[in-house]
């Protein structure tokens, strides 16, 4: 089992690149790295972005450490995205989503990954409309491969999010949306979140993540990693107390063959919560975490 | 005590603007809209951002209903903004909130209003960075009002938000904030929002509306209603069980002399909360709050 970060426990906090960069090595002992849109915008204006995405990428390569992919965070996921009700906000999504890609490829990631969008209430209540919106994202996703062939990228990982409103939000889903992906310009993987996958108001029987690996594995390019209680979508920290153990954690991903797929822990705190709070959740965690999976 | 309805409950959920704009004025019955940058983001490329801004406003218009100002959502308080550690991420949060002036210009609305920004782990435990930061901000705010100035706008509203890393996070705070921008091109006032005046946590014995409303009572230009228990920032409705009751809202704004500024309920739910469970809170408590405040 490979433990990664996402850096989502970082926004707002500790954001100078060499900060963060000597942090993740020295104190959290990882090795492999998704940066979030949430620390650079993919909209920034292109020189400044691009500025700013080679400061992280020098100080990451600096300390050692791998930006394997980029991904999207709360700010990208507040909005419709490739999912909105009218072709305009899709296109704009697409323009975002092209941006991401650029992004990744000044940061000599290999990997751009995000939820694809969400569905407005009418949309969602529409099988027509649902029909019509899934089969218009796949469209804009080969797209999006087609772009990151040219820009030098490896794979774009799709995030499976647990909303009936969302698409792929079930094993099933997931597994049909991989087919009906086959043949892009480069591969289009899953992302699978532990903490979505064990869902239980929306999967029910289906929150069980080794149904969700053994149907969707050979499609899975990540994981990411978080403590849940099954009933929110939690992100939190190892500190607290929920469903998911190291040997739940050992055992699914071995059983699956997933050993060598990277689970970047992602943890998501509210803004009020004090720096020093964070940072010893995430201390405490990442110690745990290499001790229990790395044993 | 004017009543008002922040958009935030509607993102990712009700966004074709006519099925909104309906909702808000027959099944909410509010007249005074505050649009979140959630629903438009600033940075999206003018000429299809301007499109889905005009017709917002041509729903909101047909529906009777004005759009006083747009607000910063979930998206924009994300990033650092104009507290950011280098002054190139400064400098792009200012273009940013030059863009949100754009937005606002487009919408008709007259109030431009945000959050400021936050501060880094480092910059904000070092006394001479805060000032440092501080000092900058105002300027870029000072530029700010002159821009919106030229667009049209009326005033700009700076949130106070419950982090000891952000300006204006107190009552004294916020007074010096106004006092040091006076003279600005437009108005510069400030937003309170209840459930960041009441935070304990950070606030002790000044989380006191009272107080709150007596010291910055000059400089209140809008006001955010939420339930909240004083323990997180919670923006819940108000079917659930909180601290701020009716009686309170009426007699504080009242005391202060705020009778005629608008409240703007600020509703934030989790992502995955049903559609069907954000609206019923929304009715139930919209249909409360008339009853409750306007008798």
């Amino acid at each position: 089992m490979k433990l990664g970060l996402n850096l989502s426990f970082a926004v707002k906090r500790w954001i100078e690149p060499d900060v963060l960069a000597r942090m993740c090595a020295r104190d959290f002992g990882v090795k492999h790295i998704q940066f979030t849109w949430d620390l650079i915008d993919p909209w920034w204006p292109d020189e400044q972005r691009d500025i700013l995405a080679r400061e992280y990428k020098s100080a990451f390569d600096a300390e050692g450490l791998v930006i394997d992919a980029t991904f999207g965070g709360l700010a990208g996921y507040t909005y419709p995205q490739l999912l909105a009700p009218s072709r305009m906000q899709r296109d704009i999504s697409f323009t975002f989503f092209k941006r991401a890609i650029d992004l990744t490829a000044q940061m000599g990631a290999g990997v751009m990954g995000t939820p694809v969008g969400g569905m407005s209430f009418n949309d969602a209540r529409n099988a027509d409309r649902r029909k019509h919106l899934y089969d218009d994202m796949l469209d804009y996703v080969a797209k999006l491969a087609s772009y990151g062939k040219q820009k030098g990228l490896k794979e774009i990982h799709i995030e499976a999010t647990p909303l009936i409103t969302e698409f792929p939000h079930s094993p099933n889903v997931c597994v049909r949306m991989m087919e009906d992906l086959k043949g892009t310009d480069i591969p289009v993987r899953l992302l699978i979140d532990w903490g979505h996958a064990l869902y239980k108001p929306l999967l029910e029987d289906e929150a069980d993540i080794s149904l969700w690996f053994k149907k969707c594995g050979p499609y899975i390019g990540s994981i990411h990693l978080q403590q849940t209680d099954g009933m929110l979508d939690r992100h939190w920290d190892f500190t607290k107390t929920g469903i998911i153990t190291p040997e739940l954690i050992k055992k699914a991903t071995a059983e699956a063959g997933l050993d060598d797929i990277v689970q970047y822990l992602e943890v998501v705190t509210i803004f009020e919560t004090p720096d020093e709070a964070v940072y010893e959740g995430m201390k405490k965690t990442m110690d745990y975490l290499h001790a229990a999976l790395e044993a």
